[in-house]
């Protein structure tokens, strides 16, 4: 089996690292903080000191870290990834980071003889524990078709959607879905809210048709329960919904609807919720509305 | 069983009045234009010259007409409903309409001693046909279960969402997430065809996680296809949408990215594609950026 290097062993990294462990994997782990380290080292992975000491050892390098900078930090900066990785080495970056970006930092691997594929992921912390990933993957196809093993390891919905970025700018797409559709269910609640309807009620009428969506089925609940405990929190829906918005200053591409719920999320950061789960969206528009969206049954 | 009149054989309602007729209903059939009674009357249905003639002989009056003023205009107006309908009979209203105005029939209906429920559906014109529509009840709780044979015979997910108008701004809501969530599918679309994505493959990585949506799974497909025949007409979601937007004025309420969706819709309209179904949303969004969302692959 191959030999991986893990970098990031943050909420998504941690879990997925050790699925890596438990399949088999041989594993060295780095991570800014030392916490999550010792933990994986506990289960039998290897520690290194940087991000080239991980490349050094491994012949697929694993990145999952918060935003553009971070990626090209440990992959092209001072102790990165770039200064030992073999010329048949693979990095795997499954952050969600900036298309464009993303075919520049492949282009620098490239050049070392080593290949990248971008695989960002969706589903969550529950779906990293349980090995339920969707990942969706750009680069070259018999790259993609090498990893795959390790792939299935970390997820169920696996697909190569095309060169070098495509798994980005896919990963971007879902965003755009998840949050607009995100507004769609919090206009409903409310709409309903104001009009003084049984929610539960109303919800379990409209999810199984043509109104229904993940985001309906999910977070309306959690509403209902006032859970705004993060899922998927607000400063990371904005961090990629920046992106989508970059990419699409760079398309000139008029996206009205998702620029409208970005700067909606906005209020919510400005009043220091950011940390709070993206259900909390709906917040904002009971405060323009003077109303409270909540189980009255 | 109860003898029925059916008022309203259009795209919805012919196939609803023929499953009743299917399943034993004595049944009396009225409509503005002659063509779908003949139908209806070839399947063993009587006919009758007014709304007035279908509720002389009716326990049960069913209407399912376009708007708020063809209901007041069968139930209240010359020849209408009113002037024939027994003590103990009930109105079922399964059209779309006011809510407000609802209530306002519901109370004059209740002058005669007669009961009415508000039962919009949603489905479309294949659930009426199937007779697997969603159909949201408002009014007494007694009179929902005396008639809901009736509603088994039309419809699968059946709910009494509460008292009279909770049936029509249920409807509403519904309206509210399936428009927004229209757009959150068709923003996905033009961004991923601008930057060069397969959108088979795009579409097929994000419908089964966080994004996915009913709009996302049946309406993309046709998109990618260039399929712009109606499951839903663009002029009947604006009416719908213009219910809402009502609705939301009388009760002081913000619905930013609804509003957005019905002037998006505008557009569509001015360009005299009312008659095609919402999935033509997209091509806004296509005019905005300069591209077509197509399968290139």
């Amino acid at each position: 089996m191959e030999r991986i290097g893990f970098i990031g062993l943050g909420i998504m990294g941690k879990p997925m690292a050790q699925n890596l462990l438990k399949a088999g994997y041989p594993l060295t782990v780095y991570n800014r903080s030392d916490g999550p380290i010792k933990e994986l080292v506990d289960a039998g992975a290897a520690a290194a000191a940087s991000p080239q000491a991980v490349a050094a050892n491994a012949d697929v390098v694993v990145t999952i870290v918060t935003d553009t900078p971070d990626v090209q930090q440990v992959l092209l900066g001072e102790n990165g990834v770039i200064h030992t990785v073999a010329p048949d080495a693979v990095v795997i970056d499954m952050s969600t980071i900036s298309p464009t970006a993303t075919r520049e930092i492949a282009s620098v691997i490239q050049e070392k003889g080593a290949s990248m594929l971008d695989a960002p992921v969706s589903g969550g912390e529950g779906g990293a524990i349980a090995g339920t990933l969707s990942i969706m993957v750009g680069g070259e196809e018999a790259v993609f078709n090498q990893c795959l093993p390790i792939f299935e390891t970390l997820g169920k919905n696996i697909v190569h959607v095309g060169q070098s970025g495509a798994g980005q700018l896919t990963k971007l797409c879902n965003q755009i879905a998840v949050a607009v559709t995100n507004l769609a269910m919090s206009e409903a609640l409310v709409f309903g809210a104001k009009a003084g309807l049984d929610l539960k009620k109303m919800q379990y009428a409209i999810q199984g048709g043509a109104a229904g969506s993940w985001q309906l089925s999910n977070l309306a609940p959690r509403v209902l329960e006032r859970d705004f405990a993060p899922g998927f929190m607000v400063k990371l829906q904005q961090k990629d919904l920046r992106l989508v918005l970059q990419e699409a200053d760079r398309l000139k591409l008029s996206l009205p609807a998702t620029s409208l719920v970005h700067h909606l999320f906005h209020a919510l950061e400005s009043q220091g919720a950011g940390d709070e789960g993206t259900q909390a969206l709906v917040r904002v528009l009971e405060q323009l509305a003077g109303v409270e969206v909540k189980q009255t049954g």
